[in-house]
């Protein structure tokens, strides 16, 4: 068989270029699994659900502020024209977190009591590495609220013990810290204590192989900055709140396959519930 | 609700960039069950399911020679490199067939029998298009078929009737036409007519709406094309040929929703039973 496969457990591909895996049918039943799981986290009644493709408008990328802080990260998608028969920069990048597709269909006046949607999409980071945690493509399930300061920040506190209790009903050992993103240039070190002092970004990390950890959900709050990129406004016609809770969907199946082992019909009871798995099909 | 939705049916989000859609909770359920239906097709016993993310390493397209004949519907990754922060063509593009993924993790000896892949990924096409059907970014679900040239092209004969009557059973009215590729430059006009007088592809098209049929099915040979360029082999040493039967998921739905419309929950029993949708759910 010249499937060879990655750390031998049956769970992806070797890759062919850095970070960029094929999978096995096995990781992508418990991935499908924890997307289930996780919507039924969400205790709102209606979110708005939407999925979105690996592609997004560069225009919308632009607007978020993506290309001034995370320059390097970002994969922007070269092609013919309608014009030249030659490569130039098209109208679209590889999206960088599921939630950026959102904000564009959210413009215009939020109801007061806020919208919620349930986002996902395959997500790209330019950080190659053979690591499989860090991929570069991967797939992100975000709920994302906007409305007023009071509400979002109180939605996204709330979300915090929410997650801790998620991760502990799989058995994973999870720790909470807050963090800061991997701001580009002169301005990082500025901006991450800023983003630090405010308290906007929190991470739940927990070991994705021996010896290795990473987060893998993160909660955060985005104050009024998209709501003014977006001109997304609240209902007294102030831009809008935002806050996301983002699940990095691959990094928690390597979290079970790291805490219960290759073989699932073996993983805890309350785990395979939770995934909505049965010993059977595994 | 400022989302507003492509041709009123709740279905999808009007795009931000052309081609590139949000979808809607009941589109991605009728996907979902078409992919189990087109699994439950295969008479075949086990075949080796593979799942691809939305980018693929150049070097592999590039030995596929998809460069050479399709360059206009390319999308090449741009980014930047470890050594410099500016952004330069990355090792990787978006892909654009989902069979061209497994062909470099076949390299080497097939067994006599042959190999079966059931693969499906993002796909990517640059060709902007305010229809519905002609997405830059969709799912296509492809059988691939590997091994000698009488087995494989034997397997690709029997999947075309399995096929029709598979949209048959769907209640969609399809037309079978031996096809081409849409080929790039000079040299297109006899690449596709060499494709045609060889019947190498054949396409079933259905009504996508009112109006307007577009290809959802195509059935493929590729002689000993990607056996050659990835050093497959059969057991005798010589290249392995290979075809494919390649499902375009989106255009499969929107053949759906054009012909029983909108409303799930009145699609035909038969329609509903192939895809694992009970009437409640929708």
């Amino acid at each position: 068989m010249c499937v060879s496969l990655a750390s031998d457990r049956g769970l992806l591909l070797d890759p062919i270029a850095p970070g960029v895996y094929g999978r096995l049918p096995i990781f992508e039943r418990v991935l499908a699994g924890l997307s289930e799981a996780i919507s039924n986290l969400d205790p709102s009644a209606h979110p708005e659900v939407l999925r979105f493709p690996p592609v997004i408008a560069r225009q919308t990328i632009l607007r978020a502020g993506y290309f001034e802080s995370f320059p390097h990260l970002l994969g922007t998608i070269h092609a013919f024209s309608e014009h030249e028969p030659a490569e130039a920069p098209s109208d679209l990048v590889v999206t960088p977190a599921a939630c950026y597709a959102v904000y564009p269909h959210a413009t215009g006046r939020v109801p007061v009591e806020g919208r919620l949607f349930d986002v996902e999409s395959w997500c790209f980071r330019q950080e190659p590495s053979d690591d499989p945690e860090r991929m570069r493509a991967f797939r992100m399930r975000e709920f994302v609220n906007i409305g007023s300061a009071e509400r979002v920040h109180g939605w996204r506190k709330e979300w915090i013990p929410r997650v801790q209790q998620f991760l502990a009903r799989l058995g994973l050992q999870s720790s909470l810290a807050l963090a800061n993103d991997p701001f580009f240039g002169a301005g990082a070190r500025f901006l991450a204590m800023s983003q630090r002092e405010q308290e906007l970004k929190f991470e739940l990390s927990v070991e994705v192989r021996a010896g290795a950890t990473a987060a893998c959900i993160s909660c955060n709050y985005h104050l009024d900055h998209f709501g003014t990129a977006f001109d997304i406004r609240t209902e007294n016609g102030e831009p809008a709140h935002t806050a996301c809770v983002a699940f990095g969907l691959e990094r928690l199946a390597l979290g079970l396959f790291a805490a219960h082992g290759a073989l699932v019909e073996k993983w805890p009871d309350q785990s395979l519930r939770l995934l909505g798995l049965s010993r059977a099909q595994c």
